[in-house]
């Protein structure tokens, strides 16, 4: 049998696009002589449309386009996903119940109903259940085994009947369910386990996902074909990158053909018959995890910026690390003749990052300028510490307005996110970026409407000491990033307490607070974790840190504590800026966001915390 | 038997000072000689705690306090919502699985195990389904009917058998549900339903409560308690409303004893000996509706502001409507010592509104200052205007940066938002707020990082009309907005086409739009629908619109078509703006922020729009 499986960029809410791209790679397959043709999940109306899928017009455009993908299939099977409507009953929320579902058609005509996906992911970005209903609820309503609604398709292909098992997405990765959708269709004889998803990439993901085939597969070995869009897709607050790497693995889970990440392209098999190799499956290393981060980002900013009319972006160049990042992240992404980098020194930036960020610049190519701030700084500072109120009440008690040192440091920050960088770009007609890296987001270490400021912030999921690992990867053949930025303490260079050329930096330790907040935002970890793996020597290997790190740190417990609670309180307090902050591109196991959904009240520390607390800081 | 629904402030994330207060009820209800205390539902954690849930040692420590509670019951059943784990399974996120409960204790012993939740609200800003598991999901897997897991909870009084229905907010809620638990209830003898809930206000929902318990027990007449809380929970975009309200019901469904709303209070009835009389059910008018809002908001406001360590809010005063109402509203619920207003002017606002903002300020007496904006916008404009890139690949091309008319207006809003009233907050130790309502909100008629900025947006929930009806309710005893600020156009005064004193204002069509926007946001209509009703003429019927003000705005559908899609443009587009946004009290039936989850994916118009469109433009 021959299968193509067709990797296309699928873009959300635009099924007159996805179905066009749909229709011509069903011609296209026609024309190759494939017998089947099989399609992402959600491949008509993409998949992350927030809660666009109330819009009842908006889904059955999206289900009329069945008819037209039906038309097509002449002389050939097509699978795809999209929505399905049953407008004689009512989803959970009152409205039309809606289904996430694959089609399967031929010559023409519904080989079936609609495959309905069993397993609804509700963790990170996943809202499958608010919008879907599922097929184990509609066993439940009909007082039936869950088991009765996952059904292999028949299809007939040169007079022989396959059986296909088709599921969906999530019904594959069974391990925290009740139900496993694919060993329900291998019992029902099914001939093939076709998988149409929609999944974003993550970190290893998909070396998880060779290794969820290999076990689900092993009691009865079948064929196993795995189609995943690429693109991005977004919820919002984050940006999700979908690789595709759609695969066809072999009876024995190894794999017979791979597609490529982040490209359209359609791979085919004749999978009964031909004896294709086995791919090797890929390798581990760090080395390949900093290259598929930095290849996911730069695919990410350039889709990002595809819809936009102008592929221009603006960009603040402090010399620093991370805007030195993001800066060739966006070149690369963008070509250098779209990358406009202002620099906006106050009297607090030293020449060495001025110079770092101008030799930056000319490594790269890109535009540049220098736009200073002292004076409107100067000014903002007059006006505001010379400001009166007056009470009106008939008193006409005056109050005079002063300005703290930190207030100081704020107003520079602003000054350049909301007055230089927001005015250039508008000018220009780019956008703006955010250049805020993980840590800081965690720990609030940012001015809202000043650094906080942008369109997107690509670099916002990536801890400080990834930051520095993929300036090392942007430098592998040749300096691009000045070294320099490398030698100098991290620095916001906002007061003369953090003057690079003494040494002077960041209150980030960022070896240990980067392991710290990974804990708290990705291990779900709570200070009362935290304070226990340190009680009992586990936290190094935990949080998977130097030992020696935390020991140089934190010279007692009463250290580590302090440092603890303080950072609990900067990662909870600090929500108030996440709520306001731009797009973040994800790419670790949870990004701040819609994927980590923060509710803004306060911190706490739990009782276990509070006594061991007590335990360690007792006198000896 | 004498019962006590005890309606406190829950605050979420604080299950410490949650705990002290309920054992306190009880402690007061044992004394009062109440046999029963009822508590609302999750009044431990708190409900709205975003992925908090996630956080192992924070539920844990929820978990724990029952024991407190318990050992808290000598005498006295009582009754109260929490999370209750099941660490020997797994929930679909591979985490712990969680339920959301209720338990029951009686002389320092839980009387049953705990009573889970069936029905998972998961639309607007619920998200039951994400976190916790339900009693169905456990029937289920278990292979048994749902109404197993349904069962009433028998506790001994007097020596008597009493047997509580317990059911959980969604569970009385079941319209849209294939289950019903109260029937299921009360086919199994309940001789009581009792609903502990966590139920945000919204409009009218109160008077839709009493009308769906009057329905519930209409064919197996018994009493209902429903117990709310009172306090604000938010979800980081969203502020909610939690009203009380507490409602004890005779079995015809009529009132027997209400709790004031956004009160602490106890209820105590004595169900079954006493001859309450019947309180009368609320009635309903616009004006009522009006009242509502003011109370709810000026509440949201207070409670907002309480964790901070200052009530101090700082606020741009403009002369115009939105900030009129804003700041009466802050006023009112902080107090005029509190309230620093900011008049900003630049050369386009003219004497009209500033005397207004002057003349307001006098009649809240709050605190007032003027900060000229004019300097610092002509020298942004000349810096920017004059910058020059270089392109840095060795051609040192040069490219002049140029300002648009609109690019000078949003330098005014940014210089006002980010420059004046950030700096002017930060150094009162204040925050300040934004001013938007929710038709510009919408429509993307406000500078990012201008007047979007604030900690909180307290009228973007209200369409213009409401903001004007509010206003009007504020001057309901005597003029403190000044009759001007109702007399001219809603206008920006960002340039000299916005001149009040020439009549000129935005480019909104309110007594329109306002319904266009509500129909899109609420009513969750596409332009699909609503070209579709203009053609058959319901228009005007189904957004609630005059149709004399249709009919004047639109003199043919051509005019009708470009603005229906410029609207729906704008509404799209400027979701990149709402990402960025304050949290926002919600108040209408669909809030913008975690309410309203909105994907950045542009614009779309379904083949029917088209096609409609096509029809209505052909010429004659």
């Amino acid at each position: 049998m021959k299968i193509a499986v067709a990797q296309i960029d699928v873009v959300a809410g635009r099924p007159d696009l996805n179905v066009k791209k749909i229709i011509h790679e069903i011609e296209k397959a026609r024309q190759a002589g494939d017998q089947v043709i099989v399609f992402p999940e959600m491949a008509v109306p993409g998949y992350l449309l927030g809660d666009e899928w109330e819009n009842g017009a908006f889904v059955a455009d999206c289900q009329a386009y069945n008819l037209d993908i039906c038309a097509a299939t002449t002389g050939i099977v097509a699978i795809w996903g999209n929505i399905a409507l049953d407008d004689t009953r009512r989803s959970e929320d009152g409205r039309i119940r809606k289904y996430n579902a694959a089609f399967v058609a031929q010559n023409g005509r519904m080989v079936s109903t609609p495959v309905i996906k069993t397993l609804m992911p509700k963790y990170r970005e996943f809202d499958d259940e608010r919008h879907f209903y599922a097929s184990r609820k509609l066993a439940q309503d009909a007082e039936k085994p869950a088991n009765d609604f996952i059904n292999p398709v028949e299809v007939t292909i040169n007079e022989k009947v396959l059986r296909l098992g088709i599921i969906l997405c999530e019904d594959m990765w069974s391990d925290d369910y009740t139900i496993n959708p694919i060993e329900i269709l291998l019992a029902k004889d099914a001939d093939i386990i076709i998988n149409l998803s929609c999944s974003p990439w993550t970190w290893r993901k998909n070396l998880k996902r060779h290794s969820v085939v290999k076990d689900r597969i092993r009691h009865h070995p079948v064929h196993l074909i795995y189609a995943n869009n690429v693109g991005i897709q977004n919820n919002g607050k984050n940006i999700f990158l979908f690789d595709g790497n759609s695969t066809v693995y072999h009876p024995d889970g190894t794999i017979m053909k791979v597609a490529d990440d982040y490209t359209e392209q359609t791979i085919r098999v004749d999978i009964m018959n031909d004896k294709h190799a086995t791919v090797n499956a890929p390798t581990v290393s760090d080395q390949k995890d900093i290259e598929e981060l930095y290849n996911g980002l730069v695919y990410g900013i350039r889709k990002f910026m595809a819809p936009f009319p102008s592929r221009k972006v603006a960009i603040g160049l402090s010399g620093g690390i991370d805007s030195a990042l993001s800066v060739s992240l966006l070149t690369a992404a963008l070509g250098a003749e779209n990358i406009y980098a202002i620099n906006m020194p106050s009297r607090f930036n030293s020449q060495t990052t001025r110079n770092a960020a101008l030799q930056l610049a000319q490594n790269l190519g890109i535009h540049y300028t220098s736009i200073p701030i002292q004076h409107a700084v100067d000014h903002t500072i007059e006006q505001i510490d010379g400001a009166v109120f007056t009470r009106m009440n008939g008193s006409d008690a005056r109050e005079h307005v002063s300005l703290s040192p930190l207030n100081k440091e704020n107003i520079q920050a602003r000054d350049r996110g909301s007055r230089i960088l927001a005015g250039v770009a508008s000018a220009l007609g780019a956008v703006f970026v955010n250049n805020g890296n993980k840590t800081e987001t965690a720990l609030g270490y940012a001015t809202l409407y000043g650094d906080v400021n942008g369109a997107l912030a690509p670099i916002a999921d990536l801890y400080k000491t990834e930051v520095y690992a993929l300036g090392r990867y942007i430098n592998r053949e040749r300096e691009i990033i000045p070294q320099t930025i490398f030698d100098i303490p991290a620095s916001a260079e906002l007061s003369a307490d953090q003057n690079v050329d003494e040494g002077k930096g960041d209150p980030i330790l960022y070896p240990y607070h980067d392991k710290l907040v990974r804990a708290f935002v990705e291990f779900r970890l709570d200070p009362e974790d935290i304070l226990r793996y340190y009680h009992n020597g586990t936290l190094a290997q935990v949080i998977r840190c130097d030992q020696a790190i935390i020991d140089l740190y934190f010279k007692n417990a009463t250290a580590f504590i302090n440092d603890l609670e303080h950072k609990w309180r900067l990662y909870k307090i600090n929500i108030f800026k996440r709520i306001q902050a731009p797009p973040i591109i994800a790419v670790s196991k949870r990004a701040f966001g819609f994927d980590l959904r923060e509710s803004q009240n306060g911190f706490h520390f739990t009782r276990k915390y509070l006594k061991l607390k007590d335990e360690l800081l007792k006198p000896v």
